[in-house]
C-alpha cells in the first residue's frame, strides 16, 4: 500500500497528489447525512488533475491490488463512497471544469467534479439559453450523478442521468483509457457502454470526462401546491395527471410530516403551509402552454378532493418553495437533536401502487413511534422516507433498519425496485439480490469480473461475491480466481 | 448439428419446432431489402412457443457449439440476422402475444414477435388512450427493435427503444433464463442490463419477453411540409427548431431526389410534391399547443428561406403524407429495374454538421453518376442514404461500397456514429472499430465473452474477434480459449 502511494507520487510528479491527513481520510470515508457508515476509512486520498493521472493511479493500484474508490460530491446516501477494504479514495476536486461547450449541438463536455448547480449557473451566465435538467441533491456533482444514475424532481419530464450522457471517458481498472463513443445524440453502434457505466457506482471504471446533452430553458415556469385529505387522494390525482399526459415539469408528493418539517425549517417563512398530504407541481413551457396545463391539472386535483390550489406568487416565492422541497433532507437533518440521526432511503414502485406502499410504510413507522417523513417523485413511483432515530437508545437503530427492509420488501412485492435513484452502494446489496435474484446477479458479477478481474474498483459496492475472495492489502481475505458465468 | 436438432425436437416435444425446408432457410438468411447478404444460410429454423423452448434450444446449441440467430421482423438492413456460420435461426413467429396490460401503470408486457404497428392497433381497439411511440420500418417487430436499439421519426420527441424498455426476460447463451428487473419505471439498482441487452443484436442473449412503457395518445396531430432552396437552408431551419425548444413530434428531412421518389411511388396521388429539399413536421399535443408550435416553426422556416408551408388538409392526407415518408425505402425499392439493388444505410452526426455531411455525400454520389436519395431524422442528426446500383454492371457495387465507407468516415470525422438506428450487424463491423477504436472494442469483447464464452449467440455480428477462433459445426475454424481484458 505504502509502496503504491510512493509509486503514484513518483510517476505523477506532483507532491500533494496524495494525502494521508487524518481529517481528509475521515471526510472521504464518513458521511454525516447518511446512516450507512462503516468503521473503516480509506488509507489515502488522491487528487488527480488529469485523466492521465487517474490512469496512473489505476494502473498502480491494479498492480498492487489496492482498492480505488471514486469521490466527487460526497452526497450519496448508501455508503457508495465508503471504504470497507481501505484503499485509495480518488477525489476529483481539481477536475471540475467545463472543457468544451458545443452550443449549436446543445451539449457540453465536463469533468466529474463540476456540480450540476454550478454548471447551470455557468450556462445562465453565458446566456446560453440552455440548462442541464437532472437535479438531485444540491451538492451532487456530475461524477457521482453518473455513478448512481441519479435523477430528482425533473425526472418525470426529463428522465434520469443515463438519458443525458452522450459519451464518457473512462479509466478502466488496469489504467487503460477508453471513450464510450463520439458525440452523436443517438447511436446504435455496438454495446451501450454509456448506460453500463452510468449507474455502476465506480465499480467498472472511473469516469474522468462526460459529454452531456443540454435542454432549452423554458420560457416560463410556474409552481403550485395542492393539499389533499389523504395520501391516497394525492396519489390518485398524480396518477390522473400522468394518465392523461398533461405536460408537467415536476410533480412531487410530501406527506403531512414533511410539510411540518418545511414549516419548522422556516425556509419559506413567513409563509406557513398546511400540514397535510400535498402535491407540488412545477409547470414549464410557453405562457399559453403553462396556462393550459394548469387548468387541466386543477380539474384533476379537484376531482380527487384536492383543495387550496395555491400558486407561488412571484419568482422569489417559486424559488423558495421549490428549494424548500429540494432541501427537505437538510431541513430534516437540521431538526436532529443530540444523538439523533436520520436514515434516508428510497424505493420505487409502478405508480398505481404508490399510495398502497406509502400508507402501509407510514403506519408501520407510526406504530413503532418513529418520527418519519415521506416525499416522493410521484410521477416516477419513486419516494423517499426519512426516519429520525436516536442511536443512543438501545434497539432504536435496529427498529429503523427493520422498517427500511420491510419497505424494500413491500416495494419488491409490488414489482418495484429497492432504489429509484440513490443506488445500491454498501447499504442495499442484500436488497439487490432480493430484487433481481441470483441468476441476474450472476450476470452482473460476470460483467464486473470481465472489466475488473481483480475487483479493485470500489469493492464491496453493488455486489458482494460470496465465492470470490480477493486479497486487499491489510484485509485478511485470500484471492481465488474469478469464475465466469456459463463456462 | 444434426444431433443438436434431434435433441431439441426430442426435448421440446413438438414435431414442427424445427424446419429445414430450403425456402424457410432462404427466408431466414437472405434479405431482399438489404445489400448485406452472405452466401451462407442457417442450417435450420426453430419456432419456439415459450421462453422454456428458447431456453432448451440455447442450452443444447451451447452444448454443441451451434450458432443461434434470433429472427423476428426480418427488416434489418445490415445483415443483422444473416447466418455467416450456419447454425439455427430462432424465429419467434409463434411468440407474438400481449401477455399483460397494466393500463394504470402505462406499461405492457409483450412477446418478441409482436409488430409495433400491430401493438398500436390493438391498443387503439382497446380504447386505451395509449400507444407505443417507437416507429421504425413498418414491418419491424419488438424483438428486433430491441436488438438494434431502433428508433424512427418519433425519436426526436420520444427517444429510442432503450428509453421505453422497463424489463426484459432474456435467455442467456447457456439456456439460463433471467429477468433484468421488475416493473418500476425508474431504477438505480445495479447495472443497467436493459440498456446492455437493448442494441446488442442478439449477441448477448435472446429476448423472450419485454415490458415496455406506453405514452398517452396526443389529443391532436398536424402534419406540415416546407420546401427550401437548399439542403443547407432546411438543416439550418431544423437546427433553429431544436435550439429554441419548440415541441415537435417529428421533423424529417428529404432531399429533392427522395421527393421525386415519393411522387413516382404515387402513394400520395393525386397530390404531387415539389421536388426540392423538404422538411416534414409532425405536431402533436393539445389543440392550443399544436397551434402555438406551428406558428413558431413557421417563423423559423421563413427566416431560413422556407417556402410553401403546406398542411395536410385532413386526417386522410396526414396519414398518406406520413406513410409516404415511412415507406420511402419501399418506394425506392419499387423503382428498381432488372438487376438493380438498393443499398440503404444510416449514420448520425452532431446536428450542427448535418448539412455539411449531406452536401458532400450527395456530391460524391452525383459525381459517380449514382441515383441516390437522402432522408433523415434531422433533429437527431441521423440520416439515411439509399443508393441504387446495378449488380450486373462491373464495378458498380464497389463504387457504392466506397461511397458508403466514405460517408461513415465523414460522419466519424464530424464526431458522429456509423449508425444511428440500424445497428452494426455483419455490415458495419469495420466501421465500429473505426468509430470506437481497439480499446473500447476490447471492452465490448470482454462483455461479450463474459456472457457468451463460446460465442454461439449471433456470431459474426457487431464484433469480429481476430484472436478468437471458435469451432462452429461445418466451418473450418479452430477453437482458442477466450481471453479476458486486463488479466
Amino acid at each position: 500500500m505504502e509502496h503504491a502511494i510512493r509509486e503514484i507520487e513518483k510517476e505523477v510528479g506532483i507532491e500533494d497528489i496524495i494525502s494521508t491527513d487524518a481529517e481528509d481520510l475521515h471526510a472521504h470515508g464518513y458521511s454525516e447525512w447518511s446512516s450507512i457508515n462503516l468503521d473503516t476509512l480509506p488509507v489515502a486520498v488522491a487528487y488527480p488533475r488529469t485523466t492521465e493521472h487517474v490512469s496512473t493511479i489505476a494502473r498502480i493500484c491494479h498492480e498492487h491490488r489496492v482498492p480505488i474508490i471514486p469521490y466527487s460530491g460526497g452526497s450519496s446516501l448508501e455508503g457508495n463512497f465508503s471504504a470497507p477494504y481501505g484503499g485509495i479514495s480518488v477525489d476529483f476536486a481539481y477536475m471540475n471544469q467545463i472543457l468544451e461547450f458545443n452550443k449549436e449541438d446543445m451539449d457540453i463536455v465536463v469533468q466529474p467534479s463540476i456540480g450540476w448547480q454550478d454548471l447551470n449557473e455557468k450556462l445562465a451566465k453565458m446566456e446560453s439559453g440552455l440548462f442541464f435538467p437532472i437535479d438531485p441533491g444540491p451538492s451532487a456533482k456530475i461524477g457521482g450523478m453518473i455513478g448512481t444514475n441519479c435523477s430528482g424532481t425533473n425526472a418525470v419530464r426529463y428522465g434520469t442521468m443515463k438519458d443525458w450522457v452522450i459519451n464518457l471517458t473512462v479509466v478502466l481498472a488496469d489504467g487503460r483509457i477508453i471513450k464510450t463513443r463520439r458525440r452523436p445524440r443517438k447511436s446504435s453502434a455496438g454495446y451501450n457502454l454509456n448506460s453500463l457505466f452510468v449507474g455502476s457506482e465506480g465499480t467498472l471504471g472511473l469516469v474522468t470526462e462526460a459529454t452531456v446533452k443540454l435542454a432549452v430553458v423554458p420560457e416560463q415556469y410556474s409552481v403550485a401546491v395542492v393539499t389533499f385529505p389523504t395520501i391516497r387522494n394525492a396519489a390518485a390525482a398524480a396518477a390522473g395527471v400522468m394518465q392523461t399526459g398533461v405536460p408537467i415539469a415536476a410533480m412531487e408528493i410530501m406527506d403531512e410530516v414533511q410539510m411540518k418539517v418545511v414549516n419548522l425549517g422556516g425556509a419559506t417563512a413567513p409563509r406557513v403551509w398546511k400540514e397535510a398530504p400535498t402535491l407540488f407541481f412545477k409547470f414549464s413551457g410557453t405562457k399559453e402552454g403553462v396556462r393550459e396545463a394548469i387548468t387541466r391539472v386543477q380539474k384533476i386535483t379537484t376531482a380527487n378532493k384536492g383543495g387550496n390550489f395555491e400558486f407561488a406568487q412571484d419568482e422569489r416565492e417559486q424559488k423558495l418553495l421549490w428549494s424548500a422541497r429540494k432541501e427537505s433532507l437538510w431541513s430534516m437533518l437540521s431538526l436532529r437533536k443530540h444523538g439523533q440521526e436520520t436514515w434516508s432511503t428510497d424505493v420505487a414502485v409502478p405508480f398505481s401502487r404508490l399510495a398502497d406502499i406509502i400508507e402501509v410504510s407510514k403506519k408501520e413507522m407510526d406504530d413503532l413511534g418513529l418520527f418519519a417523513s415521506i416525499l416522493g417523485h410521484v410521477g416516477d413511483g419513486n419516494f423517499h422516507e426519512s426516519i429520525m432515530y436516536n442511536r443512543e437508545i438501545p434497539g432504536e437503530r435496529e427498529k429503523v433498519e427493520t422498517c427500511v427492509k420491510n419497505m424494500v420488501k413491500r416495494a419488491l412485492d409490488m414489482e418495484g425496485t429497492c432504489t429509484g435513484e440513490h443506488g445500491i452502494g454498501w447499504g442495499k446489496k442484500e436488497s439487490l439480490l432480493w430484487e433481481v435474484g441470483p441468476d441476474t446477479l450472476a450476470v452482473m458479477v460476470a460483467l464486473k469480473s470481465s472489466l475488473d478481474p481483480r475487483w479493485v474498483m470500489n469493492p464491496g459496492k453493488i455486489i458482494d461475491v460470496p465465492w470470490l475472495k480477493v486479497q486487499y492489502p491489510g484485509a485478511d481475505k485470500a484471492v481465488t480466481p474469478v469464475r465466469r458465468l456459463s463456462e
